[in-house]
């Protein structure tokens, strides 16, 4: 499934330290009414919790990271789930001897520094997550 | 060597599942008529090969990681190589421990779920990879 | 902290070998006039040289990566500091078993082959780096 999309707004900030690193992205989108878009970002975290899926099992295990870290990148999408935007976002992050880590963004990163991008799409088609079946998870729709 | 370049289309979607990674990239350019842009991905694989190049032997080598892992992010481009559109890309992945892996998206690497985007540069230059002596690698040229 | 930007220049391009990663983004940052924007980057380096900042000592630490590796991926923006574009860009990198590295790009990562995008950003507002009591950092203002 692919879609044409055009730009919207473009907005670019910092996040305040002690935010909820997802928590925070989805309050952007939600507070400018952005509900399709891509995010990016860069910084440091004071503890991070992030998500693996098992496949097999078709449940995510989240992992613990309870020591500051560089994000040394997070990239996503806003799109729509349950009648709002939801920001679906994957880290990597660096510990103290540059060793790195990485998953699905989950509640409980905590910021200590963070630069973001957030890029609207405007689109005459909504991207909304529905559960997808073959995989377990709420994606977009297959066609 | 740089080149200004004009935004053009913007294409997102998500990958089915079992697609190898790298083709279905390279599939899309070729369907919408790409020869130019910029790619972006997160997601799941359920196994991934990656090339590290050794700049001494100046020769690839292919890492197996034989094993389901999160896309921690694939940043890549599209241009030319033999008259068809290239995808070069490289990919971070994370494991159930959250440990983090990566190299230059080889084929073999099977989505099991993939959002991506796409865009689209628009030039008066083409840009073509071709032999660069100094490294062996397939690269734009150096002016 | 947030503003709205609107898309100005696009440039793509390669780095030449031998280049400073960081050193090299900043002039081209400087020689296009361009104070605000984004960055990021693929391909190899000879060696790296990454910051991990201590939070709770408010310092920097460089670690050394004299080894080939591969960029996984590069993200960044440019703001101004001191009067100049600074790029402040963050690194994941790959060894040859694939395994992953990264922190805070620093001077002393020098490029074996890059290649790049820079996204200027035009705005009302500059974005000028000030230090930040908080976390001891030179970040945007708060508001």
């Amino acid at each position: 499934m692919n879609i044409a999309v055009n730009p919207g707004r473009k907005i670019i900030g910092r996040l305040a330290r002690g935010e909820d690193l997802l928590a925070a992205l989805e309050k952007l989108a939600l507070d400018h009414g952005i509900t399709l878009g891509e995010v990016s970002a860069i910084g440091a975290v004071s503890q991070a919790r992030v998500g693996y899926y098992n496949q097999a099992e078709r449940k995510y295990y989240y992992i613990e990271l309870a020591r500051p870290l560089e994000i040394l990148n997070l990239i996503g999408n806003i799109s729509v789930k349950d009648g709002k935007p939801m920001v679906h976002a994957h880290v990597a992050l660096g510990d103290k001897s540059g060793q790195a880590f990485g998953g699905h963004l989950a509640p409980g990163t905590l910021v200590f520094a963070c630069e973001f991008t957030i890029q609207e799409y405007q689109s005459t088609k909504a991207l909304v997550r529905q559960m997808d079946d073959p995989t377990g998870l709420f994606l977009w729709p297959p066609e």
